[in-house]
């Protein structure tokens, strides 16, 4: 942390703070220039961190020096983590972030009928699809628009699952609810609306099952990752970072998909990232450029959604895919990733 | 609802949608124009604003016509709401938001401890406030930061409620306390991170208090409004709006005020309205122009962080006004409401 | 400047940055922590400012120290500036800009014909603004719409001066028109859009007119002050800053009014602010809001679209507001200005 | 455009507009829903745009139908353009945008010496990029740090450009130098900051250069095809657009690339569309990355800054590759392009 003092602080303005930083335990070092006086605290920076420190008389600013995450750093932990979701039984294989592969989490939006799941599920995991998604509570702006099949879309999901081996990924919200989504989630979805409601963060890093962490859409990658922080400082180590679109003030894309989040997040943190082109562009002619603009700037996998009939969807219709583009799409992926080095 | 045909659309395309659109039980009227045929949908918009226009064959655009918020709204309810939060005992007065008077919140970011809970109670009373806010559970973005004394913090806001009869403003955050916190609370807050938190909603627009719903730090007003409407969809009409500044590039400031919202907001619903300037400014010499310029805007009331020795604050100090600045922006809050008509 | 090094940076690259810093001609301050080596350059920043520091071996990131303007800041010059327009004859008064009084400035958005500008002139002026603004050269979106009259615009604002008395706001676009925009013009408006040209600020400062700077569409204040260093740099200490609404994701106005930017900029800079309402929110019935409001932040004036006809205006009508609007804008101005100590 | 009427707007209200509208050429279709009446206008929109519908008595809203563009849409050019930069002489080939190549251009940031701009151009060359940049004239944000070489720059690239045969690419600020700068370079460059500088667009729309339009840093993808139409107006033909990073709230990056923008303008507009990830994300390390993502999602080209000494670069080194790097990309992107069957 450092502390740069205003012109003409006086020696009893840089005393006060050096004494109250001596109280707080840790060291001090002074650096007198010509313009300015700083001020630079030695040791452990966390605890200083939440003190006021530009409230002191003569303070003109505080710089820290360090991230503010550690369990999500690479300094903790140099090496990339790889986060597995495991075959549900021996029709399906097990989904597997942050490895060479590149993982594809594909399935409608939200979970509408049984029928309309299993074609989805089916025609995904054909394409090559390694985990399904599907909504069976969905966070809408609107009180007055479909709120998803709550209980009964979760048992859908149980048997899709059942049936073709494909690992779930569903979203919760409310943490009530963690233990029971959890019971047939084989990844835990928490939504950008939620990524900094920290009650659901701490109940989800404490359910034993992976997290897909989506990043809020005005959320800066370092609040994304202290988020993450949330869920690995309950022990949970298994934390898949997504990026899905932030908002900005460009309005022909419902959000703008931030592509230079994935080699930052691969920079700073050992955790998988992979990302939603489907939500980050809200349009189906969309998709299939930033997924594989996505593989390209080096995500660990993308998640998509598919639709057989998007005109009778009952959610966010206009931005999936059909079956047969997503084959499409699953292709370009697998040339992309190998120009790059990845298998796919 | 409007639907814009491409240049070149089909007459087949257009029976199409004309033909589903007949089937969800509404009528259609149809204009050619010279560049685009136009489709208008006659009767309530509402359940076709969940349709996936946008994909039908032959689509360029679906505009909406209809504001999506129907109990916030003025067309809905045409006279300003009041809301009020009663007086907790005979030494207090009730907080009214939405009538003529501008009524402030004020105290310290997080209850501290009893002694100094009480005396920034008793100084924010002494100075003009009407109702006492302080956090018990504080959203914190990181998991090793202060998060509030929970409990006991409700205890003690309990404790200043009936020692100087000022209705008590705190923040619930999960939706399993929010009984809980209601049993202390004159009025719930939903904080700016949990604005689209839609189970939390739900749950405080059953808890029969009023409700303070802060702007989520990158929603759009009609976000907040359609937030409100879930409050108000349970059954709760007193919903109190707070503008507590969005996110933008500017970095001299943790964020920008949007002092265009309360105009906004005033002229498209009938809920009082009120800024955060501490939050919004998160400067503590930016606080009093901040409120001024929210009252000279038509503001309802301001909520202000107030602490005795920001140095010490466990939260947010450097937007905290001491008791005394607090005294001086009262009574210039007073002067700008009575300079545009209004009492303070 | 600080420079945090990486955490294992090695001696060999401590001593090549530091060598490096010392053939620059400045010192350097060594601070070794537990967790980090950090680097102080003692002396001018300036100079160091430009230079890659980042890409150096071992550098994990640079931090400035001093603020980057110089001219337009506070310590270079503690005391308000004032500017003044002077009055153009004995019918008129000077424009003052950074004094007690709060300043205003109106006038139609664009100059459209001799009738409807001395109309507005004379209902503005009878108001009480004291200065006329009109654009002869307007920068529109659209090479098809109105760009105004261009020189027949500037012939009728001379008239209209030497009627009125009012000294004349207008914009330059254009560095090869700045002599001639001078001619008439007594403040040179820098439009949003050219606020980094910088050409054109070289040339208004050489001008030898006070310059009206507005801030960028998505300009920080720090590039706003940047841009303010380049007038001041050529000579021309007569700079008024304008606050007129940045761009963020809100749709309900047309520029998000920035109203910290108001006391901000009073801290930073010796320089008068004014803001621009009109622009700023683009909606006629929040223009008048949004003045009180930058009034009541602390503004040295304000800039106001007035035009009789909206319906007829060539541009930008929907934000303009009528004679008789603008004059009770006027005495709501006045009241606020008194309620803060200021006169109007 | 479609104007829809405020609930309870009377007859006469409408009888005002449609009137105003039928004087103004154009007819009028009614269409009175249960909660509002709507007015379409039949016939060319562009005159109506600029027209105030907003302030006649009784509207509520108008939203056009219609794109603003016309030259640089898709409805006009339906098939994709192609521009081509000639080659300068036998040593060279030309540079083409639009076709099934991916075109690289690379050079410097500025224009620092004969000696690096020769290393450098003979690099890039080399690696096969097709066209050389550099800057003659640096647009600053401070008036303190070096503006180029200027004249003597743009004698160094004409020399460059004799000695590799490399089409040469150029930024241009000033109308005033339009002529002097179309005298060397093969590409006239707009930067982001100019890019609503319309003096500046009519200027190179008529010098008989192909254009390269960088969009502005907080400038929708409308408002950069209206730019590319001033340039389109003046009978010049050859536009090449350039995503380069938009501002936003994220800070690890200098400014957030737009993947979307690429698929989005490649719907638009007939023009090609590259992409500069050095600007766009200000960080070397992502600059593969982000280039190898801009192919992946479609773009024509790139354009990336290269030096073979970063640390003593006089602008902008933190974001140059080294030319060793640059060949590595170089392969990368050929991969790309070709796993979506493009060549390279």
């Amino acid at each position: 942390m450092i502390i740069v003092l205003k012109k003409g602080a006086t020696d009893e303005q840089v005393e006060q703070i050096t004494n109250k930083i001596k109280e707080w335990g840790l060291a001090v070092h002074l650096s007198r220039g010509i313009e300015r006086t700083i001020i630079g605290i030695i040791g452990d920076e966390g605890p200083v961190r939440a003190k006021p420190l530009e409230v002191f008389p003569g303070v003109e600013s505080v710089m820290p020096v360090l991230k503010p995450y550690k369990r999500a750093s690479r300094d903790f932990h140099p090496d990339p983590s790889v986060v597995t979701a495991p075959a549900p039984n021996e029709k399906g294989r097990p989904a597997v972030f942050g490895a060479s592969a590149v993982t594809v989490i594909a399935g409608p939006c939200s979970v509408e009928n049984r029928a309309s799941l299993m074609k989805i599920a089916g025609a995904v995991k054909a394409a090559g699809a390694r985990a399904l998604r599907g909504g069976a509570f969905k966070p809408r702006t609107s009180p007055y628009k479909f709120q998803g099949l709550r209980e009964a879309g979760l048992e859908l999901l149980a048997e899709a699952k059942a049936e073709f081996g494909l690992p779930v990924v569903t979203e919760v919200m409310d943490p009530r609810l963690v233990e029971r989504v959890a019971a047939t989630a084989d990844v835990l979805q928490v939504g950008a609306r939620n990524m900094q409601n920290f009650d659901l963060l701490r109940a989800v890093g404490q359910a034993g099952k992976p997290v897909l962490l989506k990043r809020g859409m005005s959320s800066t990658l370092e609040e994304l990752l202290m988020s993450a922080e949330y869920v690995l400082n309950e022990g949970n180590p298994d934390v898949i970072l997504c990026e899905r679109g932030i908002r900005t003030f460009e309005t022909f894309t419902r959000n703008t998909v931030d592509i230079s989040a994935v080699p930052v997040l691969k920079r700073e943190t050992h955790l998988p990232v992979i990302v939603d082109p489907s939500h980050g562009t809200g349009h189906c002619d969309l998709v299939a450029p930033v997924a594989r603009a996505a593989v390209a700037a080096g995500a660990d996998g993308v998640m998509v959604e598919v639709h057989p009939d998007p005109a009778s969807a009952l959610c966010d219709g206009p931005q999936a895919l059909l079956p047969e583009t997503f084959e499409v799409l699953m292709r370009e992926i697998d040339g992309v990733a190998k120009a790059i080095g990845r298998s796919a």
